[in-house]
């Protein structure tokens, strides 16, 4: 079977490519740099170094435009104002040129939190060339990450001791038709225990898909630290994909989707039901895991609190902990979403009837669906609804996300 | 135990994001984004669309600059050329500013491939901000990623029908002293069944790390696509990551890593040890493997290349097919690397001695590398060494990376 290609010999002037890297000060090793429309980099002077953590915590960020006449930082722990052209823009912080092309600004003293952040070059929105830590938020958006140790950020980093596994698998969906991608993250120890151990589905928001929890939710850092810790139970976490037209992330798939629903796929009721009918039978006949409700917990932030309100609403026996994060009781029918309130009051107290171990709801006090919550809040209390309520700082951010998902994880399954 | 935390209740003018939005000709379920420095995009003026692939496979790129004075679009399949400065730098194709400030180019014909391109907006390296799908190239590199679809791309990308499974996967390595991730491929079917499979440990090259073959290499659906297709026997694939100083990916934990052994990590052997003597154990331990040199492939790209040959040599009975892509018998002492090519002559015979069943060399016409490439050829030659050798046009590119694990994964376990 073995043959041997004969090929012409050929000079390339490999020397050349050497000499020009050295020069130009680049890592000796960046010449095995596999060529991903990085000759820009090969070619361009000394590397800049953007961001930059200082010990008190303050950071400088730099981005070399020696042609561009304005630089500005948007970062997400900059405030929101209104805007003149109406809705909210974020506040941004003028970079300021030196001679040398490179533009700097330094942010005195920040909070530890994983930061997401990008520059404006001339009204143009450009990733941090020299920061390679890079993520996507679902449909909507790409930023430069920015991570601040700290007491407050200290879960969502990988540490030392055992690790749980993020799994990547396929499942088929008989109720919209496809074959999909969830996460499934199994703690440390599940591969050598003879155990079953409890499930906890997580659910992103609007725009969102199944990746967004592990990257920008850090799921399984925050999970692997608080079960080291001790302060959570062993369990697995599933991360679906919540938009039911959706196969998988768009990235992996755009093929596989079936006709896209539009903003109506969020009230269709489709998702939920494949997460019933699909999701958990899937889970629970693949893994090492206890069935039942009392080993069932459900979470989701925005649509996927509506989510987790819909499917427990329609489901009462099914989840002995739910969590419901930035979402309450919306009128959400500008954005040609319908959703079907009318059944609440039904629902509401067939769910206490179900006695679930823990109802939970969390806001941000600037959430921008903060009366949705207080009206929830409202027709909960006047049913005499047990629930807990969590208000937090701050808005619909990924920042208070991580906090719930890490303040809801250890109530669960004790 | 539950509670109920009051909280004062508080308008907030959801009605005027509400209006921002719609105005902007946003899609409607943007309301329920989550911010990630998102705030321009929501005051922005309507999107622009970029990359749009026309029936043709034309592809035009755009991109909103009203400010600039050059755009430039730079793509790996465009070619590179000596630059003026020294090394190498690639060919850019110049953009034409339209009225609304909207740069625009369209390249004819593209041929079907997964492409990796970004902008220079007077000077300043800007991924595609109306593409969200991103990719980075380890340590060194971060680009837009755009799919033209057709035959020669047709592996690459998940279709319908069965799917393995990709995990991320913590092990020891008292080798390196580090708890360190890699990724391993599971083959469709595998959770179902009983049996055992074959493994191909698939290495990454300078500057990556675990996350590049199943992110630039699309390891997952080429492996998928070639299993179901018949093509491929099922296998699991294990994609590691070969710093020797690193615990995984930067992005996940630089916490964890020992201290930085800089180029000449490359050449320390380390990582090749703690293959053998850590991640071949473990994943024989803990996944449904066949053991034995006949169910073991070791293949890897450029430093990957070298640590292939560096294990198989060290170990010549310890895998029948192996496969050295881009890397040859370099000399690399101007980079820091000392490479000892001494014993080479001894290895190749103790290599020959063992009989793998395929020793497969892939190299690109016009790699910088392919001088080492004949260097070794000439040496096998000699020593009358049985080996396949796989020409191809291109260089030391992801575009032949992924071709030649396309080819060398069917030779497999046969």
């Amino acid at each position: 079977m073995k043959r041997i290609v004969a090929s012409a010999k050929r000079k390339f002037p490999l020397s050349g490519l050497a000499k020009g890297i050295s020069r130009n000060g680049v890592l000796a090793l960046a010449f095995l740099i596999p060529f991903l429309a990085s000759g820009q980099e090969i070619s361009q002077a000394a590397p800049v170094v953007s961001p930059e953590l200082a010990a008190n915590n303050s950071v400088t960020f730099r981005i070399s435009a020696p042609q561009a006449a304005e630089v500005l930082l948007t970062g997400n722990w900059m405030p929101t104002a209104p805007a003149p052209e109406g809705g909210f823009a974020q506040e941004m912080t003028p970079l300021e040129k030196g001679q040398d092309g490179i533009w700097t600004v330094t942010v005195p003293t920040m909070e530890p939190e994983l930061y997401a952040y990008a520059f404006m070059v001339d009204g143009v929105r450009t990733l941090d060339p020299a920061n390679k830590n890079i993520v996507r938020d679902g449909r909507f958006s790409t930023a430069s990450v920015l991570y601040v140790p700290g007491e407050a950020s200290d879960l969502y980093w990988a540490k030392t001791g055992p690790k749980g596994s993020v799994n990547q698998v396929w499942y088929e969906s008989p109720t919209l038709g496809l074959t999909r991608r969830m996460f499934v993250y199994t703690p440390p120890g599940y591969a050598e225990s003879n155990e079953n151990f409890p499930v906890l589905y997580l659910l992103h928001g609007g725009g969102g898909d199944e990746e967004a929890w592990s990257t920008l939710g850090a799921a399984q850092n925050i999970l692997d630290n608080l079960i080291n810790a001790g302060q959570a139970e062993p369990m697995l976490v599933v991360m679906t994909n919540g938009n039911p037209d959706q196969a998988a992330a768009f990235t992996v798939s755009p093929k596989l989707d079936t006709e896209p629903q539009g903003a109506g796929g969020m009230a269709n009721m489709l998702f939920e039901k494949s997460l019933v009918n699909d999701v958990i039978p899937y889970i629970e006949a693949n893994y090492q895991v206890k069935t039942g409700k009392e080993n069932r917990a459900l979470t989701g932030l925005s649509m996927g609190g509506l989510q987790t309100m819909n499917t427990t609403f329609e489901n009462p026996g099914m989840f002995d902990y739910i969590g419901v994060m930035s979402m309450g009781f919306a009128d959400l029918s500008r954005f040609g979403i319908e959703i079907d309130h009318s059944k609440r009051e039904q629902q509401i107290k067939a769910l206490a009837a179900a006695e679930p171990q823990l109802y939970w709801i969390a806001c941000g006090k600037d959430d921008f669906l903060y009366e949705s919550v207080v009206t929830m809040r409202e027709k909960l209390d006047e049913l005499d609804f047990d629930y807990v309520y969590r208000e937090s700082p701050g808005g619909h951010t990924w920042t208070n996300w991580r906090i719930y998902l890490s303040e809801f994880a250890p109530m669960l399954f004790k």
